[in-house]
C-alpha cells in the first residue's frame, strides 16, 4: 500500500495537503471507505480511512498508529555543498533518503558556484522520496554557510569527517575510521573543493580528513558513497555481532 | 591533469576523436607541445604530447605508457533492467563507473516498460564518466533480454544474486552473503519487478535471492547500492587483513 505524507498524525481527522490530495484522489482514484497509510516523516506511520472526498479536499480519520521501522540508533548528518547543476543535488537528496540519512545541511562554501537553493522544492523532492521508498523518516534539512555550520555543530561530540580531493596518500579511507552505532557528521565540498582555509578550520575543530575510495567522485556521488558506507558499516557490524 | 579517451594506445601517433578534439583543443585550448593523459578504458594510461593541431584535428605522439590503478582482482557484473526514465539508467551508469564496475548488461525483462536503449549514447555517457572520475576502466556494456542473459552467463561459476522486492522476511541481505575477492553477477529488475517466471528461472540457475537493505529502492538506486556494497565489502576485508 502506498504512503502519503502528513506532517502531524496526532489529530483524529486530517485534511490531505494539495499534493497528497492530487496523488490520492485524482491520480489513484481513492474513494470514501478506502484505507491508506500515512507518515509524518518523523518515523511514525498511521492507517487512515477516507471519510469524505470533494472536488478539492479529502478527509481522513486516523485509525491505528505505529512506529515506522526506520529508526537507527545512530544519526548520519551530511553537510554537502550544493552542486552547480541543481538536479545533481536533488538527486543526492532522493538517493540518500532511499539509502538512509537523518540530516542534510546544504552548505555554502567559499568555492561554491551555487549559493542559492529552494528549500521548499527540496522538501517536495524529499517527501516524494520517502513516499517512493516507503520510509517514515524525512531528514531534517537546512541551508547555511560553512562558517555557520562550524559554529553550530563543530563542538558536538560525534564522529566528524571532512572529505576532499586530498593529494596526501597517507590519508585514511572513511571506511577504516568509521565507528558503527555512533553519530556521524560528514562534510562534502563543492566542485571546486573546500578552500585551504575551510580545511584548516575543520581540522582545527578535530574533523578527520578521509578518502572515499580511490577514485575522484563528484560531489553528489561522494555524498551517496558516504550514506552507503555508513549503512553498510553498521550492517556488517550487526552481522559480525550475530555470528 | 585531465584524461582523454582513445580506444587503442598501441600506436605511436594517434588522432583524437571528434569529441576528444573538441574537449582538448576547442574547450581547453591545448596547443602543440602540451602534454595530456589518455586512457583506452582497458586499464591503460599513456602520456601523450600534442604534435599537430589544425582546425579539425589534433595529432598526439604517445610517450610513456603505464597501467592504470583501477584493477580489481574480482569482477562486478550488474545486469539491470533499463528504467522507464532514460536519465535514471544513464545516471546509474555514470555513478557505477565512479564507484567501480567491470560489466553492465542492460537487461530487457518481461515487465520492462523500456525495451529500447541507445548503446552509442550510453557509451558516450560512460566515456565522460571515466574521464570525470579519472578511472581507466570503461565497463563492457551490452543490451540483451533476460533469457539471453541466462543462456550467456548463468552457467559461469561465480557468485550469482537476484535482487527483487521480496516479501519473504527470511531472505538474506546481500551484504551477509557477498564474498570478497570473488566475481559477482547481480540481477536487478525493472520498476515492475521481475516476473515470477524470471525469478524461478534464476533460482533454478542457482542465483541467490537477496535483500538490499530494508527499504524499497528504485532500480537505479538498487544498482548503485550493489556497487557500493561490493566496493566496501572488499575494502573492509582488505582492512581486516591488514589488522
Amino acid at each position: 500500500m502506498e504512503y502519503y505524507y502528513y506532517p502531524d498524525l496526532s489529530a483524529d481527522i486530517i485534511k490531505l495537503t494539495q499534493n497528497e490530495f492530487t496523488h490520492c484522489v485524482k491520480t489513484l482514484h481513492h474513494r470514501i471507505g478506502d484505507k491508506i497509510l500515512l507518515t509524518d516523516g518523523k518515523e511514525n506511520l498511521a492507517e487512515g480511512e477516507i471519510v469524505s472526498v470533494t472536488k478539492t479536499e479529502c478527509l481522513i480519520t486516523l485509525l491505528n498508529r505505529k512506529e515506522g521501522k526506520d529508526f537507527r540508533n545512530f544519526s548520519l548528518h551530511i553537510a554537502i555543498a550544493p552542486t552547480k547543476n541543481r538536479e545533481r543535488i536533488e538527486w543526492f537528496l532522493e538517493k540518500s533518503i532511499e539509502i538512509g540519512i537523518e540530516k542534510v545541511s546544504f552548505m555554502i562554501c567559499e568555492h561554491s558556484e551555487r549559493t542559492h537553493l529552494d528549500l521548499d522544492r527540496l522538501n517536495r523532492v524529499a517527501i516524494s522520496a520517502i513516499k517512493q521508498s516507503k520510509t517514515t523518516l524525512l531528514p531534517k534539512m537546512e541551508i547555511l554557510t560553512f562558517d555557520e555550520l562550524m559554529t553550530k555543530y563543530a563542538w558536538i561530540d560525534q564522529q566528524k569527517f571532512i572529505a576532499w580531493c586530498n593529494p596526501d596518500s597517507e590519508t585514511s579511507q572513511l571506511t577504516s575510521l568509521l565507528q558503527p552505532q555512533e553519530d556521524v557528521l560528514l562534510l562534502i565540498g563543492p566542485e571546486g573543493d573546500f578552500s585551504s582555509k575551510e580545511i584548516q578550520n575543520a581540522k582545527n575543530q578535530h574533523f578527520k580528513e578521509v578518502l572515499l575510495g580511490n577514485k575522484r567522485l563528484r560531489t553528489e556521488t561522494a555524498g551517496l558513497y558516504c550514506c552507503c558506507a555508513v549503512a553498510l558499516t553498521n550492517s556488517f557490524t550487526a552481522l559480525q555481532a550475530k555470528h
